[in-house]
């Protein structure tokens, strides 16, 4: 029998991701608001020692970040690595997040927010929606990660598990349970990352409607970015 | 200024997981013990349906687990993806393991331990044991991965997070800070887990001796599999 051949970088479906990126390779305008219309995603290169600003417009909307190394993309920002680098399964302001080859990428320098945010989940993606019960496409953050990307000519052979800044998915001690909660963010929080290693940034505005991640009853918004300068 | 190629699939130095397959495919006979020796790893293929048995001989050895889907090994059992399945950081007996692209893949049907596995935290790899203080190479899990699948030509693309049979890292609720403890386990315990899909397993005996992950104070010690039918 012919085994189906997956290729971790073809997107499910599509969306406006794929054909408006902020320029043809991604470089941006330091200083300049970019937007991530909701159920998107954007890409953008940082370079070493410059920071990102992610602005929380509606402050109920989950940001699934990705960072992947400029010119080795098989080296990543990695939860799993994360982990065992802090010894906690929550960030906190200041916390260093690590590749999966335990190099130190991205800082968390800035954050307005009660510091709330997952390292624990996979992003959603085609299939998770189908099981929620989807019945046609929907826009997720595997595929607007991938077509983010594509978008700028950057191949990937894996989906990384995301920093989901905003998320909030409190762990029980007992029996290991989590729940999926509303953000605690507040319209116009911000976090500000800074890039260890010159690098790719993939935010997804996450198009979650199926739970309350982005908030009991609301509707996925906007997220908006800036690069600060060195 | 040229950028450090990173290819997943290249070990940073070798034991004898690279020259000692069980067979040179990686198919096993049903019903043989086989060893997979201290501080080694060892891949085995697991048709649908089938079983496989992991003896945890000494008892106090964890085992980190992987397994790829034969023939599209971009798609393999993931933790950040069993994680929302199972809506828990931890496992028990009965759960079903899910892949990349959610699709089941291992069930739990077995376990004769106390049932203390982790889900959470990345292999060890040469990295990490230059940063916890070794100053040569240093059998890991990520080599072992890399080595066993070598062994038997499958390429791979990325490092799952693995499945740490036996591996005891409990979570505190307050803050998510974890530890690193013995595992609970005794001399003689197995799990007994079932392919849902024609898969690749590798199995890896944890080498970690700088932690206390395989006992305090306890060498790294060997562990057994066999196949059951179908």
């Amino acid at each position: 029998m012919q085994k189906e051949f997956y290729d971790p970088a073809k997107p499910d479906g599509q969306n406006s991701s794929i054909k408006e990126p902020i320029s043809h390779n991604g470089i941006g305008k330091i200083g300049k608001r970019y937007l991530i219309p909701a159920r998107q995603g954007r890409a953008v290169r940082l370079k070493k020692n410059q920071s990102i600003f992610i602005h929380n417009i509606r402050g109920n909307q989950v940001c699934d970040f990705f960072a992947l190394i400029d010119g080795s993309e098989s080296e990543f920002l990695s939860m799993e690595h994360t982990r065992t680098a802090l010894g906690r399964v929550y960030v906190s302001k200041g916390d260093i997040l690590v590749t999966n080859r335990r190099r130190p990428l991205i800082q968390i320098v800035e954050d307005t927010s009660p510091g709330i945010h997952d390292i624990l989940i996979a992003c959603c993606d085609h299939a998770r929606y189908q099981q929620l019960g989807a019945v046609s496409y929907h826009d997720n953050c595997a595929d607007n990660f991938r077509m983010s990307l594509l978008a700028i000519n950057v191949p990937i052979k894996h989906i990384p598990s995301p920093f989901n800044i905003w998320m909030n998915i409190p762990v029980s001690e007992n029996n290991g349970k989590y729940s999926w909660e509303a953000p605690v963010s507040s319209a116009g929080d911000s976090i500000k990352l800074k890039a260890y290693e010159d690098c790719i940034i993939v935010m997804s505005a996450c198009p979650q409607d199926m739970t309350p991640v982005n908030g009991l009853g609301v509707l996925p918004s906007e997220l908006e970015f800036e690069l600060e300068s060195f």
